[in-house]
């Protein structure tokens, strides 16, 4: 679907370097400037500072004086105003509206977001000519976005709807191999021990320690590498001159309370 | 939830103003800078400007030398960086890991959204004491969001999840009753006369003029008001001097064809 970004007499040169950093980084190029305070502001130090790199979408943008003309090959029109306009079009949220807007039988051709002046918005009559006004859920004490943060947030939920990036790579899967009941039990086992010889567990009155343990690398959801490395603790810890020689007295004890034996 | 975000050496005052409006237009007002370029940071010209009246959270921020003391009460850390690391947390998309987070049993006490430098982004070892790295889909070729943006992104999706705003005044519902099937094809005949009147349209080989405008006026789903309206310019037409008097022929044709009679 086309998508272009319409700035409607924007006063401040780093809003639209802003605006176009923004576009870009969710693979947006179609920028339209109507009638902005400053005539070379595509040029100004602040718009490029702003635009961090998105100078081909500033190189790309076009000038116009009218929305009329910023309009064109355009079929579906979304207002971005704080404040819904009696006899304006219905007000929805962006995400709400995208869903519907992408899931009808006959998406638009061409979808245009516009944006108001700083100070003043957009006038009624450009909101007038939009087919919905989108209103971005905000502080009922303080609802005013910065318009290169709202551009941001509606590019966002706009590339989401559309099906996000196709050709991004995919988030990094874990390749490691979660270790099952039983190599946790077995490490369980080979800690106990240990915590034995550390003097740290009395084996005649455990309390609930091994069970804290137990849930404790429950929840972290231990990879077999992980296990190695518990067992790997343990095993020094054992291997220790000054660790009491109890270990074959607990395993039993371990073995009459269901755990696995350590290895 | 308690919520904060922690910026952590940044550079740009700007930037740390465009933070605090975009919490707060999302009504969030806990700011921690973590050795921040400027130790003037929160007084400097620039901030106060792209705070836009954010102030607040300004007088609020807190100002610390290491990330350790930013995060006292937090107990769920989300780093925000573009590439994840090796033995770094999962990496997750904001809304993903969002809704996972809301709907555990037991959702964390304080999340903390951790942002790193503008140049440098989060060190390793930041990023390592993290529960989850959260990386906003983007454009593979270009994905670096400023970061006042990137705030603005992961405070919307938060807050949204979070369930928006309770005391938010109601998005306007529309008043207007729609009209029913009846009053639009009396409408429709309506119309009918008014367009062969014109001699627009030629009764005896009428195509499908009819049926494309009743085909259009439904995906308008029209309000009463608007059916007067319709029927007021039908109206005006019929009564224009050089209006071709057929309106009883028509009216005849339409009602063999199943419409309505005009009124």
């Amino acid at each position: 679907m086309q998508t272009r970004f319409i700035l409607i007499q924007t006063s401040h040169a780093g809003n639209v370097g802003a605006a176009a950093r923004a576009m870009k980084t969710m693979g947006f190029d179609d920028l339209v400037l109507v009638a902005p305070r400053w005539a070379n502001v595509l040029r100004r130090d602040e718009t490029i500072q702003r635009a961090s790199g998105a100078l081909d979408v500033l190189e790309k943008c076009r000038i116009v004086d009218t929305l009329d003309e910023a309009l064109d090959g355009m079929t579906h029109l979304c207002a971005t105003a704080m404040t819904p306009r009696d006899f304006g079009p219905p007000t929805t949220t962006p995400r709400a509206h995208f869903a519907q807007l992408t899931q009808q039988a006959e998406p638009p051709g061409g979808v245009a977001f516009l944006f108001g002046s700083e100070r003043f918005g957009m006038r009624n009559e450009d909101v007038y000519r939009c087919h919905t006004c989108l209103s971005i859920p905000s502080n009922p004490q303080f609802g005013s976005l910065n318009i290169g943060a709202a551009l941001q947030v509606i590019a966002y939920d706009w590339r989401l709807a559309l099906g996000g990036f196709a050709d991004a790579p995919p988030l990094p899967v874990s390749t490691a191999r979660l270790a099952d009941a039983a190599q946790v039990s077995g490490m369980l086992s080979h800690l106990e021990q240990a915590l034995v010889a550390l003097e740290f567990l009395d084996p005649t009155a455990p309390k609930k320690l091994m069970p804290r343990l137990n849930s404790l690398f429950n929840r972290a959801n231990l990879t077999q590498e992980e296990i190695h490395i518990l067992r790997g603790i343990a095993k020094s810890i054992l291997q220790l001159p000054g660790a009491k020689a109890t270990s074959k007295a607990v395993s039993s004890e371990v073995r009459d309370s269901g755990h696995e034996p350590s290895v």
